[in-house]
């Protein structure tokens, strides 16, 4: 008998072989030792929290036996984190923006779930340049919409805007960005997303119904070269964030993020009390109540970034000798470097006898490349290069 | 334009009232002072945590400048504390559970949302005793199905076994139980639970597909009168159990919960697989890490929950000297009595005006009835003795 929905039978013999590749990782591990394996499989960042995560914490630890210490607040999150996270955007983002703008999430990845419950209608489309991260189809799918996958222009990975304006139909609800992206590490320009913005503008008046632009951005703090990310709420009326602090103040595991809808939007009452919905309804109830009050605490601190310049460099360094085209990360901590055979799935194989963990690029949709995370000691990188050189030798 | 989605517009329309009532509570507050008002409307406990939880914050903070300290750990959760939990459960439920039998979750509400996100499709039904709690319809709904509430008997609130097994059919895809029960305090009976999957058993042969019975049981640690939660997980080959520590560990704003799948279930490495697919493409990722190595060593610890007992007679005292009729609730921290009136709505209304916050039946598909929630004070129920009188003379 049949445990599970179809769907999601599907979903684990869809990604089934990428958990074999995770599980021949371990098994690797198991074999040969940790140390003995390169593991750029994992966006995992491995810098220490800021100070001021531990202060947090210590405080948090002081006043932990009173009654309501941990316990629930409004399903937005607690007024006064609303407050200074809103605070900190409207510096970012260079527009007004109020507590009730935005609400707490279960980091970037609830954020998306959240927008997806509330705004869509069963078959509606949302629209992402690929490659995409591996996840956003399921996010969509979960709520009975599809994920539409556009190509970006080959080399550069920049948006193709007019395959972009071709896909957009009347069932078109979102179009999602990540920037700097996962995994190609491009950083989309201001120009490009007023291009973008102007389409939707069009799209949207011919529709009647908006069509949300809606931007994943965990890694706007860390770009390279002087690269800025341009902000992103005052480019069109129907524009979101969905974002995390998982990676600039390394708190992945603890899970706490937000959605902030643009303050300019007309009737935006009814989408933040849908979100605010969506997010009690789908079970997350309210963001983490620690991971909140750490953030109160850390907002504007971030890990020592300058390590991943460093490291990016010697990657680049590595893949050049080993033979491999790629484009320099503008941002983020990936490259995605061409499959040096068509069939990115076996050359991925091929890393792997030589003990080098990566992920092919058909997790991203986008096959004949592969995505490395160089969130990793210099060590790691510096010993992969054997590895990379032999895989490369016998393509 | 319409910014969300119709279902998310219908459940804002519909939940609308009480969110009135929400806040004309804050309303009341502001005017006349909280201290002015009896808020038994949440159920947010005001135990403080046990020691434990303080001594784990302590530990965590010391740890917390170390790369990693915070980061992603396995979707399922951290092994150690799946272990420890694991243990913990084979106790409770005099069954051996491993830990790979569950996973850790974002809450109870998270626990249930990713059991519907695995096994429903679209069109399949969840049955459930009325009343119900007030977004589990939603929970079902998310995912495309429906919620079936079936009216439990009479002043009881026990289960009605044949109008259950009528409203099965070939769309039933769970049964779902909440014992202790919110809002009525009713616990489930072995005998009841027994008589319950002898059906379903029947029923899962007949239409050749398991029909899943899904215990949500937060309060199993919270009973009176020598009253025990009977186990679970030993009914039946398809139970689950999805449950939280927001409430014996006051824990609530945290998040920090668990599914655990029957041991002996036929297959059930396809629904686990599911069930951790389903936790990771919801967007939780993994349950709060903080949480989950707070739970490590709190786990057996609890709040006093004596006072509950106390709160309870005095609760039950001032009820029947105002002349109400409810039965006395047999676990967790809730009294359903009956409105004076039919309009459970309008009779709230009455509560409201004498400064007593309290939630309709109708929020819990049970209309003429209303639930108060005594985890409060003895001083605020001792106070609410006059405003319960006098709302009821003035129907």
């Amino acid at each position: 008998m049949q445990l599970v929905a179809s769907g999601v039978k599907q979903a684990l013999t869809r990604s089934s072989w990428i958990r074999r590749m995770f599980e021949a990782g371990i098994e690797l591990k198991k074999k040969y030792g940790a140390e003995a394996i390169c593991d750029f499989s994992l966006g995992n960042p491995d810098l220490a929290p800021p100070p001021q995560v531990r202060q947090a914490l210590e405080e948090i630890a002081a006043g932990a036996d009173k009654p309501f210490a941990i316990g629930y607040m409004p399903n937005a999150g607690y007024p006064e984190v609303r407050s200074a996270l809103a605070a900190y955007l409207a510096k970012e983002q260079g527009v007004e923006v109020a507590a009730g703008d935005l609400i707490l999430t279960v980091g970037a990845a609830g954020a998306l779930n959240v927008v997806m419950r509330a705004v869509l209608e069963p078959g509606d489309e949302v629209l992402c340049p690929a490659p995409v991260f591996v996840d956003y189809g399921a996010y969509v799918w979960n709520f009975g919409g599809t994920l539409v996958p556009v190509k970006s222009l080959p080399d550069t990975f920049r948006l193709d805007l007019p395959a972009m304006e071709q896909a957009i139909n009347a069932k078109t609800r979102v179009v999602l960005l990540n920037s700097p992206n996962n995994p190609t590490g491009v950083v989309y320009r201001q120009d490009e997303l007023a291009a973008l913005a102007d389409i939707l503008r069009r799209k949207t008046a011919e529709y009647g119904r908006p069509i949300y632009m809606l931007a994943d951005e965990p890694y706007r703090f860390l770009t390279y070269d002087g690269v800025t990310v341009p902000p992103f709420l005052p480019l069109y009326d129907y524009t979101l964030i969905g974002s995390s602090f998982s990676k600039n103040l390394a708190l992945a595991g603890e899970r706490i993020g937000y959605v902030v809808v643009n303050p300019a939007m007309p009737g935006k009452a009814e989408l933040l009390d849908g979100l605010v919905l969506a997010h009690r309804v789908l079970g997350y109830i309210n963001a983490p109540a620690i991971g909140q009050r750490i953030l109160l605490k850390a907002l504007g601190a971030q890990v020592d970034a300058s390590v991943y310049a460093a490291r990016r460099a010697l990657m680049a360094e590595v893949l050049t000798a080993a033979g491999y085209e790629f484009s320099l990360p503008q941002g983020a901590f990936y490259f995605f470097p061409k499959s040096p055979e068509p069939d990115d799935v076996a050359f991925v194989g091929k890393l792997l006898e030589e003990k080098v963990l990566a992920v092919p690029g058909e997790g991203f949709g986008y096959p004949g490349y592969f995505r490395l995370a160089f969130c990793v000691d210099e060590a790691i990188i510096r010993r992969s290069a054997p590895g990379f050189a032999r895989a490369r030798a016998k393509v």
